[in-house]
């Protein structure tokens, strides 16, 4: 068996690359970390030196302004000196590898890799190749690689339910929507799981969901209305309109119908229940507008927690 | 009647989103906070700590690097944390709204938009939107929206006319162009009305002239040498190839026969009237080269005075 | 004969245009200056405040995400203000000359533009034009132009030779490959002779030389085996696929056969021979892999010293 690539031999986190594996003391200190740093966001000077001096870089292979900049901002708040760099495939394929384009990083002195990527797996790749090369005091942090993950969502939405919820010991969560296709839903799955959340539900059609997702500690169920039944927190997932063929739904129509939320709908939750969404939102297709914009969606604070457990997560990593 | 937006209860300025309507003490004040400003640009070290962590986030629906520039360089100036997004109307609308990219950003614990978009009202929208979440302690910076306004331009224009002219008690004033698809011209207007100009001229063939354009104060010439006979300022518009049908105009060469700034009409205003031009040029189109880089030609000190007028809003803005 | 526009009239340097022509003084202080800024990034903060409050503008007429990243954080380890500008140049063609994006940018009260245009000469005439307007305060770096020159890529192969040969004056040197097309090996060219290296060589078919390359001080091989024989420092140049015609070669296979770095050919050079690419590497095409990560290779050491070497040029313009 390989030693897990994110933590060194300490058990200490070197990487965040999934948050599959990593144990629970881990994930609770990264949420324990993030809660000084939603103060730092609410002062007249937004600024902390953790990182003053070091390099992070924003490697996207893959187009995502809104996660290029939620990270940008928070090494920006932590003093980095941030480097975009829109890497698309197109083009690296003219004569650079991959693994090229990270060792002539690396020779500039990096200090963190913010890497997005089409292909699942590839943070992982250059954490294991900056080992290879010696090089491993660069940090890499998965913004998201193909269908496997996004652990900083995954933890973003660990600390939304955690602030609203306190505690994750009784908590049943139902995660909806286009499973099949998420990343963040494979990050929160894991997520609820190692923090020890009883009950985690995945409401799907069938269509949309990986084969034996059971295996992953999860309930099925194709009716949304049992599937909310008696819940305490709601994950939507955004309908990946961009990877699906048309073959498995007939209409977004359709699909709000049947698995779009609604206030009918989440009225089967608990009376107290939150909405959540990793966002963007698809209005009138996964939720409704008086959902989205209701009482019960904790939406926004989502994105304001996701800047303060992303600066908690790089300054964990560059030592602090 | 709405409460003016850009204003709060007490009459001070929030956001910067049109000229029109603003009281002359506060575009006077502008003007004046700015004159500092052009001075730390001289020094050896140009910058000033005034927007020191603050995250100023520049919102370009509209692609323009030449004015994304200013405000990048303007904020960086002061000290602040920059991130430039540029959103392309086609992503936009992928799925997630306007106000849903205003709400996300705000949730960001943002401290300024600076914005671009193609449609009229745009900056407005947004100041509005923010003011009904109860986050309008994020100002707005109105960086040009459709055909409506561009005041940062009107401002620096007024600051330039100030420079050279002292005062603005006295001036006959010609702007000339294409007025009907420009929101510098409508700027312009409103500001030198404001300030007390006795004689705002427009010039320009019928075809590009708004309907009952009089009735925002100003005289209308269509010859452009009656137009510019005696005038103190020249302000020459950029023709706006791009979003003009071929209907409108007979040809470039035509135009510049009848509209473009020679020295020869130019020889028909005050012998030591001053030529402005917002940029970028079109020379040979809308102005003669010989005039562009002649002596009366004041076009590279508005960019200048450009810098420290953006500084100035924005520091005013933030409460300095 | 005019003055050379990189010296000012004591002969210190006041832009880098290119290495054509350098006094041999003045590169050996570049690389003197460069050795202190490879120990800033080691330390724990990368940052000297030499160039604090200064706006350095990339001014890239031609994109190269590679070329723009190292001098973006060679600024900002010297705490500049750090401006990307990505100019294409079918929208400068919309109206606007280079030289009035000059004048303009010049306004802002620039200090610093690092230019890559695809024409050969461009930031040549930027700073000739920056003489003309009394704006040589503003100083010029060409990040690359055209097929003429790439001045910090030509100082920091020489800083690397120097580093890993101590000294220039007995050593055999073979450039390899496009040469007709590289602006890189002009460069490199005019460093290895001004610096007095004996011999210098270029190895390439006949089709890929300019027409009488003699004469710019190099002996001429075709026959890659016997250019090799006994050299100290191989540097391989980019095949530069895209700036050829099919005519010039017959396929990349063929190309590596004759002109393909491998361990084979490798072995008639020196036995502590070193060898050097500009990157990015086309393996199997210019270069082996075998050879590319082999003991010999110094590429990454390249990339290392290349912002060092990029730091002291930029802090050598900016007064320091």
């Amino acid at each position: 068996m390989t030693h897990d690539p994110q933590l060194n031999k300490h058990g200490e986190l070197q990487h965040l690359l999934t948050i599959d594996g990593l144990p629970r003391e881990i994930i609770t200190s990264i949420l324990d970390a993030a809660a000084p740093f939603t103060e730092v966001a609410e002062r007249e000077v937004k600024k902390v030196p953790l990182l003053r001096g070091k390099s992070v870089f924003n490697l996207f292979f893959e187009n995502s302004t809104r996660t290029r900049t939620t990270f940008e901002i928070a090494a920006k708040r932590l003093s980095a000196d941030v480097i975009n760099l829109n890497i698309n495939t197109s083009s690296t394929t003219k004569g650079e590898t991959l693994l090229d384009t990270v060792d002539n990083l690396a020779a500039m002195q990096a200090d963190m890799f913010v890497v997005r990527h089409a292909s699942s797996g590839a943070p992982h790749l250059i954490a294991q190749h900056l080992r290879n090369i010696g090089a491993d005091h660069i940090r890499v942090v998965n913004a998201g690689d193909g269908r496997h993950a996004h652990p900083t969502q995954g933890l973003l939405d660990m600390y939304t339910i955690r602030h609203y919820k306190k505690d994750f010991a009784n908590l049943t969560v139902a995660i909806v929507g286009d499973v099949l296709h998420s990343r963040v839903a494979r990050s929160q799955i894991h997520a609820l799981n190692i923090l020890g959340v009883p009950e985690v539900r995945v409401v799907a059609p069938k269509t949309l969901l990986p084969n034996e997702v059971e295996r992953m500690g999860v309930r099925v169920f194709n009716d949304m209305r049992e599937g909310l039944r008696g819940v305490d927190v709601v994950m939507m997932l955004r309908l990946q309109n961009e990877r699906m063929n048309g073959a498995l739904l007939p209409s977004t129509q359709e699909y709000f119908k049947y698995y779009g939320l609604t206030p009918d709908k989440l009225d089967l939750a608990k009376p107290d229940a939150i909405v959540m969404h990793p966002g963007p939102m698809n209005r009138g297709v996964e939720i409704d507008s008086a959902v989205a914009d209701g009482g019960q969606a904790v939406i926004l604070p989502q994105v304001t927690f996701g800047i303060a457990v992303r600066m908690a997560v790089m300054s964990m990593l560059a030592g602090n």
